[in-house]
């Protein structure tokens, strides 16, 4: 039995990072770290708790938990505060903010809109699918970014590197649980729009591990959780699929037999991904569309993952792979 | 006054082709054409009549409509029996399936699946602010089609264009009314689901207007009706907005100011546009977003708008336009 | 020509009076007012505004749009804001919050939390079908409170005004723009909640105007606007039907046939109301159900509606009322 | 390790069964029964089973899904369907339809709207926190039914029998997947309708187990699912929270702390119900909502746990009861 703490717990993937720990055999929750909750019992949380309260700790400040000296420590913060915080000098961090994902820190102030603090050395870019960390601190991917890399990266060397499109329409929960109006549901019901056009923080670790960059247009839609991005490029070579069927065979991640299409329910509320390839009647260019829930294989989901690959565990240990839920 | 006949006015862009009329101060409805509804009075179509009942004739079959000799005939029929109809001697027809669109018969079996019978001589492709109608034939652009071609057409010569990518996102009233499975709630909601990935029938009234092929892939999303596509390509002039502002001052398509994001929201239930321009921070890609609303603009807004025009009339009566409904 | 001023508005109910206003052949506006907006133009409201931007005036204080002297104001402010603010000495008054609907201030500290300062005396509670305002002080009924009473009002002398439940179900705009937690999509979404049960403010302004008080719980449905009123009563009369008929004969509000059923969508984005009347088959309780738009009929439209009655106006003008919208 | 057979494993609660079972330590599927999708692969059900195609069997018709000789049998089948079925003289039948809930046949041609071919002796209505079944034949209860009678059930000796109202707001998937105008997307989405008001098959079970009828009106809701019921009377005692949470203890209900209220997406995807009680403020009435997944505890969730309690196993395995799902 591994200890696990949390810090950010009470946002979007502080919770769903919990969710996964509760059915964890190997991974012991030691510290709930939330500034604004901390003094409350974990059923502050939420009331679902209730009946295990017994066996969650009370909610802790996130220094508290910091200092927990836990074997695993995720980082659910926002990508300032994860960037000035300082890694343990022990265990292993999975930061699933955006502080860590970039090697160059001056892309920071583009992107993010802040001046990275810098102390970036030691820490990994990890998708296990396609990038797997060798040490202890790791940054988890972004949700877009993992899509798209789930769809791209097996293709790098077979598609034109110039012209390639990533188009991305994601649920209000990859937005966080701060309040802001574009996540006033009276501005997100019926409605879909485009945010961030071109100018997606995500676009830059997309860029950073592909080799070359992509266009990216964001989309914000009416469902509570999930995430599609469609992906065009032009190949330069003829086996695109059999690229995809060899990369992610014995993965989380399902490719789409020819004629069926990513449908953003069958992979919510779980930490696979669906992939599928297209051609263009029109044009020719390859289609490659990739579903995910942000929160799970986006974000919770993945940051799990990496961890149990850092502690030497079985991959999947407290994932949320199976089911036919309607 | 004018004399208007609708065939098909149980459907969605058959009632809501009737919403515009009921409020359009030059033309009167003598004709309403359903198979399924004849014999039956005009609020078996929908409760809301029952006060205007007295003004409304009852529904006939539509071979009835058809011949009811009236000014201007609106077809709102499916693509196949379309293709199959004889137009009249006389009087204005405004077809709002895609049968006439193409120039070329032979493209129908390839995108539609049927072999078109032919007949398409003297009819026009009619999207008012880019190609106006002399004629009275006239064929009603489809929604992705009018939403990629305001976005696209005045930048054709300022674009590359080999590599333009459309994706293009809509509500469910897209699909019209008849029952299947994709457009069963339980799918619907909380789901988001591509179709017709790089097959769909509106790619090549696009390239037709263009001069140019481009990719394109659909999605379905979880809202009542609205449409919304965002379109990519390499500029190769510096003047995109420029053109954009030219082409729709005056008109019933709105370009945005730098900064602002079009908002399905806002053109719902409306027969206008939104329009906006972006360049991608890491390619330098031209990004336009345009938002319509798929049964307005993108079919029984324009149908009017193009019956006006083609009967002398002034183009915005009888069109949803003003407001700023939550 | 009358002149019309605002006040609020940037909120919803402040837009959506604007969005009367607008198509409102008789009244045209002089002043808008909103503390947060003052200095910008009507567009900083709603980019829609920009073409018709010459015809409306800047936005200014609500402070110094209550002192433009308009013969009509429309108070779209917080309950307690409106409280405090002193009525002009001439021009009609019509205010959309709660503050001036009940007659006793002391109900004000239980149901709305605060202390009301007291003058209600000139204010008339007016619901123009059963209850029209004879002075310039007008007091625009609540959301629920308009669905609730056109339910029961001409049924309340011929059932057991013992035991009678309303069940209200709201869409998300009627808690109005601010931002709180359970305003949030993330919550909203693919949700039901019940909220306020057995406690909301609306409940002693139906108690006031029936006679006796009902029992109200309220839910938040995954809805952008729309509002549907259960009601269940025992009937001590045969003809509750007749009695609604006769009530709305010629009114804004329709009664279904038998075997017809409310439907929101139906309604959203007018001024009108659907009721439809049933029995129930195990306990002979009869049940009506009322459908409104919560910022229609349950605000802006009946605050016009109000207006107009006030001013000598026809009743209906500028307001929504109209078309079949699928 | 006990065998278990599904008939109509492709409708909405023959999917969500499997998914139970998938997870199940001691049930094993040995038939899969659909007469539409017979002699597939159980990947023909739903794309995700593909990676687990190989421990489930293919799919068969019904009538061999019935002769398999399960242990356990799931029927997940139309009420006029199941009520021609004869059951075998073998092994536990858990009916998830409405055909043997009733225990008088006659109910059947008013609430059902068929003759009832009779058989019902021998079968048992079991919600298993209220009334466990003893023999091999079990009724499932109804959604609707099962979350009115976890809420009122506890409480029929402490409230006036007379007056008791429970309104019902479902999803669209306790609709079922058959394809029908009211559940087409176009018609749900942005909408909420009232339905079979006063008429709902339900109001018999649940008068069958209180002892008295309760009026019942039932909407539809734009959700994909999950189902809220609020249910008003006039308490004659003062211990109603106590009553509820002394039946309720130790159970899958969980009856919330003063204050907090029911929250649909709580239990969303889980075979949990949440309930809460609360005082009308104007009429003193009691008011209990609780709300429950119409496919889980109101299904499929309730059919497992009915099954594992009739062979013996713990009442839990299989449901999907934990975390903390954003």
């Amino acid at each position: 039995m591994h200890s696990a703490s949390i810090l950010g717990c009470s946002g979007y993937t502080g919770l769903e990072t919990l969710d996964r720990l509760l059915s964890h055999p190997e991974l012991a929750v030691v510290a709930l770290g939330s500034d604004s909750q901390a003094g409350n019992g974990a059923w502050a949380l939420d009331v679902r708790l209730t009946p295990t309260n017994g066996s969650l700790p009370p909610v802790v400040t996130n220094a508290e938990a910091a200092a927990a000296g836990a074997d695993v420590t995720f980082w659910c913060l926002g990508h300032e505060e994860s960037a000035a915080l300082a890694p343990p000098a022990e265990g292993v961090v999975v930061d699933l903010s955006g502080a860590h994902r970039l090697h160059d820190p001056a892309l920071y102030a583009q992107w993010y809109g802040f001046d990275h603090p810098g102390g970036l050395d030691g820490w990994e870019y990890a998708l296990p699918e396609l990038h797997a960390a060798e040490g202890r601190l790791i940054a988890n991917p972004g949700c877009y970014a993992t899509a798209a890399l789930l769809a791209l990266a097996p293709l790098a060397d077979a598609i034109e590197p110039d012209g390639v499109v990533v188009d991305g329409k994601s649920g209000v929960s990859g937005a966080g649980r701060s309040l802001k109006p574009s996540s006033h549901a009276g501005f997100v019901l019926e409605n879909v729009s485009a945010y961030k056009v071109g100018a997606h923080q995500h676009e830059p670790e997309i860029e950073q591990l592909l080799g070359f960059p992509v266009a990216l247009a964001t989309h914000l839609l009416p469902i509570r959780r999930g995430l599609l991005v469609t992906c065009y490029a032009q190949a330069t070579e003829p086996d695109l699929r059999a690229r995809l069927e060899e990369a992610y065979a014995g993965t989380v991640v399902r490719v789409l037999p020819e004629g069926a299409t990513p449908e953003l329910a069958r992979v919510q509320h779980t930490d696979c991904a669906e992939l599928a390839l297209f051609a263009d009647q029109a044009t020719g260019r390859a289609i490659v569309v990739c579903a995910i829930d942000n929160l799970g294989k986006g974000a919770a989901g993945q940051a799990v993952q990496n961890a149990n690959r850092a502690l030497g565990l079985d991959e999947t240990l407290g994932l949320r792979l199976a089911g036919v839920l309607v």
